[in-house]
């Protein structure tokens, strides 16, 4: 079991260590213990190999992963790595580094199992054990014509039980789902999910069969949207990589950009505050509940519009439930709410019965927090769950609608409606 | 192609136009159509069919997505389900029941293709003819001995393409990566996303083999722990299920809770406001900037929070990596502090110029918010990268650090960070 230690030490391996490691493994081991490895860490021991040890390890990879590992090279090494591949695998790479990298052509593996309709079962195994040499691995086994159209899909399950003298014709499965080349990954992700698939074949517009997307890669790919997600909500473009592998400079740029950006937003409060100064100047005990007071709206705002870009991207939501998600949010907002406002009235009560904190005209104070909180709650939770449609309908990604992004929208209305409370309930009385 | 448009409809299908479209699907579509659902929706369909109905098709299922669909049905359905089984299923499926569902014995399938090492490559594949009938899919062929001990691993590739008299024992791979029953969810899904596995078997603590997790239910997992991740650093507890299928009250309860608890937090703002309310009532030009302060520093504690949440849950940070993240994060918010600060500045230098906003003394007030600025930012990126470690060191789950959390204490600070520096800056000028 050395390698699998080997796995589990890995992350905390120095380049050199890892190389002399990987050297003292015997040759078959070696070989399982590469292919094994994620395509980040492929990239990073190649790199750290000399050139001439290079070759034999980069012509283990099926050509969707010697792709992969391509791309995550850095520029400069690509042609040089891409010299070291076998011509067949050459052209193969490069046909798929042409997909876009996050459509179904990008992840495909152009390397299936295959057998014709009117083989029988005997026939289609002994055929698959020839082709085995050249798979990666078998998941299904697609029944193709002469123009390499997809005309049936067989599970092993089928191949094995089958009695040995039928035709792949009458065993084959001919209801299957498949995608085109340029059907986008998350869209993949979620047949995957839905459908317990193993592999997923990809059809051109002609219906002939380009190649197989396997769930193996697909774990990869949830992974990495619901990263890029998560980072947007967090308020910031999606790193490419790692933390602790992120240039820092490249990863202040991308947490700057969206900090600027909600910063010049955030600035309109400083405009809003400025409008009510005189109501500050009369009444500085409105001035103690402002922080609480918008930052409820954010808080509310950022939960509903989490919850609206993560049942979008899973694909519970569509546009047309709009309604729905509105009429559940007012419903939503108002409870929620009215909780946080009878609680900040009580707070106003108990801490004047204590320490005559809030003046003689508490109550009135008291009100037009309680009443803020309602409408800026009722406006956050609104504000929040439908801007990710908005995005959306814009054509632009709902995880932009980021929790900040929400918050700083409702603080400066937050604001406005506080103040405009404050000047009906309290006119007469503090202002 | 008829069932695949159906399930495309499916979403969009009332109960009973389910229910007859699945009834008009010829019974071999029908089978296959049915173990091509989610566990959610084929709990929904067995319990719209009348009860005569419902064996056959839950007896399609394999023990694990059998004990899924128990899981998720309602608790007084569940004895009745039940004993719709078979026997043997209902024996492995109590079994599954037992384990944590978020362990790897809650995830297991307990039928897996198996030889004996002494069998030759030919008697293992007929041997395998026999088993297929029994088995959901086939991912890998564990070789085990007489007392069920896991001794090697067969691929499909490796069966294939091996000289059929060869031994079994001479062809398996004796490197593989195994997981014990209560290895955690997250842990197994790591595994998969690392190594590209299509399944990995599980042993009890004495190597005798249990099941195998495969990588199917990885992908479901994988999203249910982005959703409960991204739904945290939102600001709410986890929902359980789609948006738009839970419960109204449900919903509001889960989301009340953290908004409760942020809203009394977040009172702390108003208690510390108070102190400084002397300084407000003498120089009211303060109070316009406190909302662009702290929200300041709460957006820049939300990016770093989310960044390290994430982290963590790849497995890329670990606790002992705090170090290197403080020193990287004490940069970074350096640097974002001056920019926003710089920013600032320049607003109300500008705004001074068209308008004299900001009175005689706009230099020093422009001096405390740049300055406030940095501190602020700083404040929050240190403390919202720092949250998610000190609440894994306590054992308690990092995604609590949401970014509305690290907003609340992070608007305490910085009140008393903003008005401090004022009280310093203003001496003599405005205070």
């Amino acid at each position: 079991m050395i390698s699998t230690e080997l796995y589990q030490q890995w992350d905390d391996l120095s380049e050199s260590e890892r190389v002399d490691a990987f050297r003292e493994l015997p040759r078959e081991r070696a070989d399982e213990f590469f292919l094994g490895l994620s395509s980040r860490d492929q990239v990073g021991l190649l790199l750290a190999l000399p050139e001439s040890e290079r070759r034999s390890w980069l012509r283990l990879l099926p050509p969707d992963d010697a792709a992969d590992v391509l791309q995550l090279a850095p520029e400069e090494e690509r042609a040089n790595l891409a010299a070291q591949l076998d011509d067949v695998t050459r052209r193969e790479v490069n046909a798929l580094l042409a997909y876009k990298e996050d459509a179904a052509g990008g992840l495909m593996n152009p390397r299936f199992a295959r057998v014709r309709p009117d083989m029988t079962i005997d026939e289609a195994i002994s055929y698959l054990r020839r082709q085995a040499d050249h798979l990666e691995t078998l998941h299904y086994i697609y029944v193709l014509d002469g123009s390499q159209h997809l005309l049936g899909v067989l599970g092993f399950r089928d191949l094995f039980s089958a009695d040995r003298w039928k035709l792949v014709r009458d065993v084959m499965r001919t209801e299957f789902i498949s995608v085109s080349e340029h059907t986008d990954q998350e869209v993949v992700a979620r047949l995957f999910s839905k459908h317990h698939l193993l592999a997923i074949p990809v059809l051109d517009g002609d219906g002939r069969m380009q190649g197989i997307v396997t769930v193996d890669d697909i774990v990869e790919v949830v992974e990495q949207e619901a990263s890029e997600d998560i980072q947007k909500v967090g308020g910031m473009e999606a790193l490419d990589g790692p933390y602790l592998q992120m240039r820092f400079w490249q990863m202040v740029r991308k947490r700057a950009g969206w900090l600027t950006i909600l910063f010049i937003g955030e600035m309109l409060t400083a405009t809003a505050m400025g409008h009510f100064e005189e109501e500050i100047e009369r009444a500085v005990v409105l001035a103690l509940f402002v922080p609480l007071i918008i930052s409820s709206g954010g808080n509310s705002g950022s939960q509903a519009t989490t919850l609206v870009i993560r049942a979008m991207a899973l694909g519970e939501l569509r546009l047309r439930d709009w309604w729905r998600v509105v009429s559940r949010e007012l419903a939503a907002g108002l409870v929620l709410g009215s909780v946080l406002g009878a609680i900040g009235m009580t707070r106003i009560v108990v801490w004047q019965a204590f320490w005559k904190t809030y003046g003689e005209h508490y109550v009135f104070v008291g009100l037009t927090v309680a009443c803020s909180l309602i409408g800026v709650v009722l406006f956050g939770t609104i504000a929040g769950s439908m801007l990710p449609f908005v995005l959306r309908r814009m054509g632009l990604d709902p995880a932009s609608a980021s929790a900040p992004f929400v918050a700083t929208l409702v603080d400066v209305t937050g604001l406005v409606i506080y103040f405009t409370i404050a000047s009906v309930i309290l006119r007469g009385t503090l202002l």
